[in-house]
This record gives structure tokens, sequence and C-alpha cells, in this order.
């Protein structure tokens, strides 16, 4: 099946099969990745009390974990659902929001990293380079812009990290920027799908991460296969939102543009805005 | 006085007294519920510190308590605001979110219910049928379909149950879903309006839970009635923002038509748009 | 240099310098302050885990702390970034929503006044009123009308009040409502920008004081007009906003509507709408 191919049935099957998501994400953009899961056919469920999230978990398909704003007890429930999560082979996604920025960030998310069995990775360059113990320094939640990959020159040498970072961790990493690279120990995929808008916003790298849960829920063969499909997702919808942009609109049209254009995608739209190369 | 006229003069009670109410709710929703307040005329303060809210209910109208993403405490929050509303005799609003999907929401529900005079309970069937110690298993915060009202040949049994529910607990209850349900242990009405749109994006719910608690405040003679009122604008603002979609509109454009729309809507506006019939 | 020359260079001065703020803010309009944030050209981090918050705050250039929905954690969290920020040298921010509704929140926000470095307070009238001690009874979050600033009669005792307040507190006080007033010991200005149609959203004052840390990191010489030029930008914005209501536009369209009104202003658009006296 060719890449294009894979991705629209990907997203078919999300709208298909509603998956629920647990998510144990920041309180920054909570409400837009519950949004966003809802736009791209799933259906979201929030908890972080750890006595509530075993439960929660069992009754959902996938989870995902973003530190954006960790505090001791969501961590505590972060392990616990993973925990459950593992034993009953559910996916989990690992967003390391800030990883690279404090101590506890970079701890935590490598802690979650060791210790669970993550399927996908999703962060910035600075993130993924703070998790392998590179060296550097990430801004804020934001990408240090000597890190991000902006230029196909940059392509290369980006995939080969990543795929050493997923043959070491065992996981798909999706390493989101200018120009994406998802990649699995064996092969990588560069999309130049997307726009710089969606960085003017808060929550775009949260709601991917939430897709991303919805997607590996509904992997099927290929877990690689899933992320890109989940990066080829958002990134389609920020350039569709990109189009709609006029002279009066700023980034609170965006946004809404955003949200409209994640609900509106179908598999078969995706197949066709998708620019994606894999990388030799 | 015609229940369209009740309806009519609640809504306008709401935006004459300006009520202010006191939130403990999920953080997912949560800016959603304080705009939707605003929007329709009342005023929000939320506040879950455990030796904050005595003080924050006391100057309070209204304490609305929502479990969606409930920890230990919050819950110690929603226990001592709740103990303080009851001595001040102010109405509560329940909204059970996920009771049925974890024993810690539908044993936080139940004793929430059991310990406190609530007023009002606001959940989907799924919900509720979980507080009455009935099968149903409810699917994440959603409604599982094979419990919904859906149909006019279920709104009899439904509201028989309702009516049940109302008796055994001192509450009104609303369910809402396809078709909505408001009851106490006497009287049970049906309301049509809504649109499924709002099952599109996250906190439709939430805020019309935060409505209840603004309308409860401005009761005056009925409680059921007020719950009434709540339920016919939130379905109302649905089909007004429902109205106003074009083919580029997903559903962040809902969203902010759905906003619009519970601001823009007067006490005539819901008595012309409301359908809602008594059950026999 | 001309006030309006003033505001104009330091709204470009924080799009050219990009600050980092870190935010401990409550979680009702969190996501509201990182868009502001992002919309002005600055970039937010949110943080409030005790064990996070001072590699966070060291990485940063200022820090707002916001006590909407304290709790013994945040604030605990607020502490130690205050602390670890007054070390650095950071400027402060301080909101103190709903100070004088609750004993915790009035004692909260004056102990971060008197053991902090706070460099400007941002609030309404009733929460400034409560800070400094005086009888006003604060509704909510929302400002007591007997205490409001919205005739031009009450301008020179409200700056006379807020002279005393910045000379008594050492800070820069930014009260805001129909008519702002921003003062320090020596100084005070009166503005008359913005729109009603703020306060029936929530987040605009929040959005104020995130936007306040990005100005003060862009403080130059005066953090007065600092101060003063952040209240401009936001209700520059509010008035750009309300001029593109239609009709159909209810809350929703005016919230998004601010957004982007933040995000499209520049330094020489506000020196055009700035409406700025100073009060003699």
């Amino acid at each position: 099946m060719s890449i294009s191919a894979s991705i629209s049935e990907h997203a078919d099957r999300v709208r298909a099969n509603a998956p629920l998501v647990h998510c144990i994400t920041n309180y920054v953009t909570v409400e837009s990745c519950a949004n966003a899961l809802l736009a791209a056919g799933a259906s979201p469920i929030m908890s972080d009390e750890p006595d509530d999230v075993e439960d929660i978990t069992s009754i959902c398909s996938a989870l995902v974990l973003n530190i954006g704003t960790l505090n001791k007890q969501t961590v505590a429930g972060m392990k616990a659902a993973g925990a459950k999560a593992a034993e009953l082979g559910h996916p989990i996604v690992l967003d390391p929001v800030g990883a690279g920025a404090s101590k506890l960030r970079t701890a935590t998310a490598c802690e979650l990293l060791d210790t669970l069995p993550v399927s996908i990775v999703r962060g910035n360059m600075s993130e993924i380079k703070a998790l392998a113990g590179s060296a550097a320094t990430t801004q804020g939640v934001d990408v240090n812009p000597a890190d991000a990959v902006s230029e196909d020159s940059d392509i290369a040498e980006a995939a080969a990290f990543a795929r050493a970072f997923a043959a070491k961790t065992g996981c798909v990493v999706a390493i989101t920027g200018p120009i994406d690279i998802v990649a699995d120990a064996k092969k990588a995929y560069a999309v130049h799908n997307g726009t710089p808008l969606q960085g003017r916003i808060t929550g775009s790298g949260c709601m991917l991460s939430a897709l991303s849960g919805a997607y590996a829920a509904c992997a099927d063969a290929s877990m690689l296969e899933a992320a890109l499909a989940a990066v080829v997702h958002m990134g389609a919808a920020g350039q569709k939102a990109e189009s709609r942009m006029q002279a009066s609109d700023g980034t609170g049209a965006f946004r809404m543009y955003l949200m409209d254009a994640i609900s509106l995608a179908s598999g078969e739209d995706l197949a066709q805005t998708a620019d994606v190369i894999e990388v030799a």
C-alpha cells in the first residue's frame, strides 16, 4: 500500500472506530486536546487522580501522557495509568513537554520512557535531544532554533538521529517542527505539511500528541504509519486553516480554522495533501 | 403560567439578577463553563481549595459540583463547599461526569448525592443509571448508545425512570441526550431542542450544568422549571449555532456560534424555540 | 519621548525580544493567557510544581502570579518561583484575583506582595482596595460597582489612591475597569481604551496580567510605562474587536476577535489608538 493510501485508511479508521483515548495532559491546552480528539472522530477522557486512572485506562484504547504542567500527583497518576495500559497492551504516547527546560521534566520524561512500553514519543527536536542525553537546551516549551529541522539539507542528519533514538528506546518518534521527522528504528519519513502559524498558538503540539493516541489505537499493522498519519492530519489541517486567513484574521481565527480543518479532514483529503518523503 | 412563559421569565431573571455561581468543575471545560455563565448573564467564580471554598460559596447564590476531573483535593473542596451551601440554603447542582466509568466516580457522585441537599442532577442517561444502581455501563464520559433517549417511543419509560430517580433522591433530574428528560418526582418534561453537533465538542454538558446553577439561583417557585429553562437555553443555542454552519465550518466554528447563541438568547427567544412536552 | 512613542516602542520590543514568561496562573483562563502571550509576540511557559518552578523561572524573563484558583500546592510554587525570580532580578507581576472575596485570597495576595519584590500589581479596584486594607467588598472576581472608576470625575481620587498604594508597596499598580488607572508613587495615568464587552468574557484581566509580564520583561527604563503599554495593548485590542461585531455575533465571536486584535496590533497601531492622559 502506498503511504498516501495508508494515511487515508488510518484516518478513516479513527472516524469509524471512535477510539476512547485516556489523556493525562497539561491544564493549559487540555480543552483543545479534547476538542481535537472529538474533531478527528475519537473520544477523550481526562483523569489524573491515581485512584481513578486504572479504571479509566481499562475502558480506553490508548493512553496519552503529556508533562506540560506536571506535578507530583499527576506524575503518580501517569505511572499508575501507564502500568495498567502496559498490562492491557494499550499503546502509550508520551509528549515530553519542556524536557531539557528543567531537571524535573527531563527526569520524569526519561523515567516514563524507561519504565513504560511507550509506542510513540512526540516532541520538538530540543525535547527529543534532551531525552537522548544530547547537549541542546530547550527554550521553555519551544524548540531551540539551532535544533529545528528547517531546511531539506537538515533532513538526513535528523532522520539518522531519529532512527537511532527509536532503535534505542523501541518507540516510534515524531519530531515536529518546520519539517517533521517520523521514524522507527528502520525507517524515517520527512513531512513538509504544516504552517508556521501553528507555532503562534498554544496547543498545536499537544493536540498532535492527543491525536497520535487516537491513531495509535487504530494502528493496525504499523505504529510508524499511524504516527505518520497523525502528523499529516495536523499538518494538513494547519495548511487548510492558513488558506482561510484574511487580512482581519489573527491567531484567534487561525485557532478556530485549525479545529474546523481537523474536524472536516477525510482520509482522502489527507492522502491528497500529504507531503511525505521516505528518507533514505 | 405556560411552560414557554416560565422559561422566558427564568432566562430574563438570570440576566436581571446576574447571580454569582461557585463552580468546582473539571479543568477540561472550565473556561467554557465560565464563559457560558457570563454569556447567560450570570457571573462565575471557580475555587476548589478546601480552605477557600466556604468563603467563596458564602458570597455566591448557587454551587455547581462537576466531577469530570475529580481528585482528592477537589472532592474535599466539594464536600466543604457543599456543606456550607446546604447551611445557607443555596441550590446545589451535581454533574456526575463519568459515573459508571470508574468506581471512584460512581462512589463520589453517590456520596455527594447522599450527603448534600442537591437540587439538580444533570447528566447523560448512562451516568444517571449508574447513580441509580442500574446495570448500564458508561462509555467514558459519553452515553452508552443503548441508554440514550433517541426516539419518541423511549420517552415514557425514560420519564418514569427519571421521576422515580427524582422521588428517591429528592432532586430534579435533567437527563440530556438526543431527547432530554427533565423531571421531579411528580412531573416530567421531554425536550426536543438541541443538535447532535453539541456532542462533537467537549463541554456541552458541563456548560449546561453550569447554566443550571445560574437558573437554580433564580428558581423562584419551581426548581423543575428552572432546570427545564436551562436545558432549553442550551438546546436552543445549539440549534441557533447549527443554523449558522456553512460548508467550510467545522467544530471550531460551531463552538463559537454556540457561545454566541447562549449570549444572544433572550427569554422571548427561548420561549419561541422551546420544544417541550409534558410526559403523561 | 511622548507617551505614545513609549507605548509603541514597548510593544515592538515585546515582538522583537519574544520574552519567555513563566506563569503560575489559574486553570480557568490559562489557555487564553498562553495564547495572549503568543499573540503579543512573547512565549509562555506554565509550571506550578514547587520542584519544577525554580528551573523554569531561571530560563524566563518575567514571572506572573495569578491567584484565581489558588491552592496550597500552587501557592507553594508561587513562593518558590518568586524567591528565585527575586534572586535573579526578574520582574514579577501579581494578579490578586478575588482578593477581598475570601480570607485566603486576601491573605495570600498580601503575603506575596509583602515578601516578594513585585514590579506590577494588576487588578480591579475592589481587589486593590482589599490589598490596601480598605473596606470595599469584592464581588466574587468582579469589581464592586461602587468601587469602579467609571466617570472622569472619579479619576483624581482614584489616581491619588493608586499613587499612595504604589508608594506604600513599591510597585507599579494597574487598576483596570471602565477607566484604567496606572500609577507608580509619583505619576498616574488614566486610560480610556477598552470596551465593556471585555467584561462579558472570562480572562480579559488575566490576559492583561500575562501581557504585563511580557511588557515588564522588556521594560527598559520605566516599569510604569511598560505597565501602561500593556494596558493600552489590551484596551486597544478590545476596541478593535468590538468594531468587528455584527448582529449575529455574541461573546464567542468577541473572544476570537479580541485574540485576533492582540495578535495584529503593532506598536504604531497602539500609539494611534492610545487614549491616555497623565493625571495631575
